[in-house]
């Protein structure tokens, strides 16, 4: 009976759809509603915010929300300061939420949230220290040490696809050179695997043919089918990707040193074609590694959904 | 009246003496002892300690005591599991403590000790999130989040001077290339300068003043003394040193987001010789960083007794 | 009187147009034309060579033709095989023009007959072993060996461009990483000068001021014209692009042990602003270098005449 | 019987042993003789290559001798300038041998020697531009373009070892960092297989097995013996150097443009086990490579004679 008031809702606010969700305290998503966002105001993308909350409050009883947003939170987790891919600033979310629903909520940054969902119900289940590395378009981050979400002073703890991994190395959108995303990312692969393509189709033959021949047109999906099915071509590019990320993990393991890495994103799809090579350059550059226990790297669990459950659940312990 | 009970002990750990001071509430050491020890056996280091603990105890009443300790500590803060420099494995340090002095103990790792002291009593004071690096022979360090020490799911958090700068670097003796303390720490700075004095004794000329005439003798604080001079070599060897310094704090800020990062040991002597071009290093890394506050690069303000100020005031909140 | 026997016509066939001149044993341009070229078909590009030779065959009694266009050329220098940025392949220029004018030919690589002609009449002028690198909008080169120009067993020796300075530096248009001419060339300069302005306007104030505000519209020139002032920003971006020339020229002693280096190029109008860094790269990275005489790196003196006045000479010694 | 007037008497001057032979036109040694010397004096050096010219000279009617000797020669190749490793500086050894045995001489640096050797009778022969790379305990290397052999504006061309692969890389003897035999030498090969045998026992025991259990005894022979019989760490250390060593002959090929590298020295016994990594990283390098054709990597020939008979077909020619 008093089940029900530990419901709450997670809702997920990306560039053009809105996921919400009602998530009980076992992490299960028990309903769910999408909203497309005409990404174009703020008032729109919070219209689809409070409509989504209004949908599953309608049927649930739920106790409290919690908005995933990329982009810069501030301390109080009330407002949304900066959203890179919104045209939002400074939005005071929770009050807007309060008036409009008359629910408490939290704001927290997409990449947390996934991370904290992970952590409490996904890959980081039973490690007090984790990391939550997000292989997508780009490299992202999540980390939750000694049970807490790690925010950091000014709100962007976790920003880890911007270590430099090689001075002077690939340029970078950030302005930056040798980020760790230049080389361990869905776009380093795609970027690899063309220009394999251009220049040495004889060896990408299997990649042009899943591409109809043209280079330009290869996916991330295609290099892991590729690799699924065996092309030896497509499992190097994913072990260069690969390794790449545990040459990173292993600099986070000297500073934090957690107990798991949990390796989620596009990229993550590949499975162990990915995270193989990762452990074995992880391991590689861990030669004083006889002397302490090493962390596992495993698989995210909870797909796109990871963002919205952790929401949820932080919600849940304000 | 109350107030003798909130003294605590802090004892420092080395490799050839143990020092050992109570410590009030505010960070001050109020008396202080050193007691050498012949390094030979665990028990040697542990008598020593046991002695110095009992002769500050028998003049002051204190509440428990913090020992700072160069070496891998169990998750209870109990036992110390193992010590690179020390003849010491699995020693139960606190239950040792116990048995000897009645008092209460934590064990802690001495660079976690000497953060946790800057933290509370020294250059990162004010700050919640905060990182210390110990420019040494090595390059230590000890984290700070949210008011918590960070001692990572295995003991080993902070041990960021293994983090990798340049891939196919210098070798380093833990058998990894490039790690960042090949390139900033005081053995860095020794390398180059003496490697300078050889190759261009003309550039090196008041180094080689310093050292009377040999490049082998020339010493970090040398090289701080010809640099406070205006001695443009030093300068510029302290530069390079703060350059590399200031480049890894740029990926300390996008993992962590400290508010501060504090620079302690033997280089830090030379003061904003080593700082400036830390900062500036560190800003010009930070491209895309109109968006967030930066953190600041200050100096440590404890000195050696960071350890110890920082071990005691661990104790007392257990 | 026997003198006017003694005069060859140099041509350097460019994108857009042809510029062409009698040149005198000594390296005197005593006559020129200049023919614009809609650079469409390889005949247009033929027929302007054939024209402007023509106009100065009509005026002068040459004795020869030597042609410099940016492509590979056979190795009996007959023949173009192929030019990147010209709409043509396998023509046979020598046999062109030896129909159409009955002059004597021979066809050589741009960079290469620029090389010649510092190496005989400009920079390179007493040494025997010389490397011109030209730093414009790329990187080129030419190599003189003992008194005799290297061609390469495939005619592409001195691309030196693509020398790979970083492993998985920056990204080159060739498909490569980390090569020379995407840290040392006018595109180097203005790419970084145009992000210091976006990341630092108030760092590049003189430059934006040259540009009229918009950092998009920063030339070389503009820095070169700053540096010049003294404005710091611009000196330094200058000395970055020196400092990885002459990075790159110890690398060139070390193989090809040449008495001097000259350089060209747009950038190389900045004078010692660009050379006086890269001696200084050079010298410092030859620890090695008591042990030797050291090249000398010196300013390019013919500008863009070089590769005119080289093919000229190259004519007259076939 | 005009024959024999066309031998000519070749010298290898080492550290401990001087060899001599007599060579015919077509490269082969048809008699030899081996001289040991105490090092220890220039005289006592000089009389071994002058005994052991006059045992030869004895016995064969011969034109004339070619010495190669491991240091910096001048330039009319008459006099030693400077041995590293052995007790010479200025010593005339043309005139000195002319004294005593009324030969005619030249005198040569020992690796341009064995790269004359090469060309003219070994891996390189047919070749008009080639480079002998000899991967021995360090990297060493000789020239040959347009036929003849590149001796530099001051005699050091070919120094291909200290060409810097790694900015900030490894510390090399030479005082520099991240130069080419760090990398790619016998000695990077025996470093790399003591530390892995250190570190990861496990994956090293064929290689322990090898030396007995002592991971410091561990030869570069071992190494080769043990890829031979298929052992994969064995293997994969053959493969980095090999890596390496095809990275750095792209950075050759784009400066000289030969048409063969020939690779000798001791780490070349393992033959394709090496060869074979280096021609795969060499053309994943090459990514305009459609436009040329590509030099081979190919094993030297004459094993220790190169020297010896290269210097001889030296002082045929002068």
């Amino acid at each position: 009976m008093a089940r029900q008031v530990e419901l709450t809702i997670g809702v997920d606010v990306g560039g053009t759809k809105i996921a919400a969700g009602v998530v009980d305290p076992a992490g299960t998503v028990i309903d769910e509603v999408r909203v497309s966002t005409p990404a174009t105001t703020a008032e729109a993308v919070e219209t689809g915010i409070v409509t989504a909350v209004e949908q599953l409050a309608g049927k649930h009883t739920v106790e409290a929300v919690g908005i995933a947003i990329a982009g810069f939170v501030d301390e109080s987790r009330a407002t949304l300061r900066f959203a890179p891919n919104l045209p939002m600033e400074e939005r005071p979310l929770q009050e807007l939420l309060a008036r409009a629903t008359g629910l408490r909520s939290v704001v927290e940054n997409d990449a947390n949230a996934a991370a904290w969902g992970e952590f409490r119900f996904g890959g980081g289940r039973g490690s007090k220290d984790m990391v939550l590395l997000t292989v997508g378009t780009g490299l992202g981050g999540g980390i939750v040490l000694d049970d807490r979400l790690l925010r950091g002073a000014f709100g962007s703890a976790g920003e880890v696809g911007h270590v430099r991994m090689v001075p002077d190395g690939l340029a970078c959108g950030c302005g930056n050179r040798g980020c760790w995303e230049q080389y361990s990312s869905g776009s380093a692969l795609i970027r690899e695997a063309r220009a394999l393509a251009r220049s040495r189709p004889e060896r990408a033959a299997r990649l042009l043919d899943l591409a109809e021949g043209d280079a330009e047109a290869i996916s991330g999906r295609m290099v892991t089918q590729a690799a699924a099915e065996g092309d030896p071509t497509a499992l190097g590019l994913l072990a260069e990707v690969g390794r790449w990320l545990g040459e990173g993990i292993a600099d986070l393991a000297d500073i934090l040193d957690p107990a798991a890495v949990v390796v989620g994103g596009g990229v993550s799809e590949a499975g162990d074609l990915l995270l193989q090579p990762a452990r074995e350059a992880y391991e590689a550059l861990l030669s004083a590694g006889g002397h302490r226990p090493h962390l596992k790297i495993v698989a995210a669990e909870l797909g796109n959904a990871a963002g919205l459950v952790g929401a949820a659940d932080l919600a849940r312990h304000p």
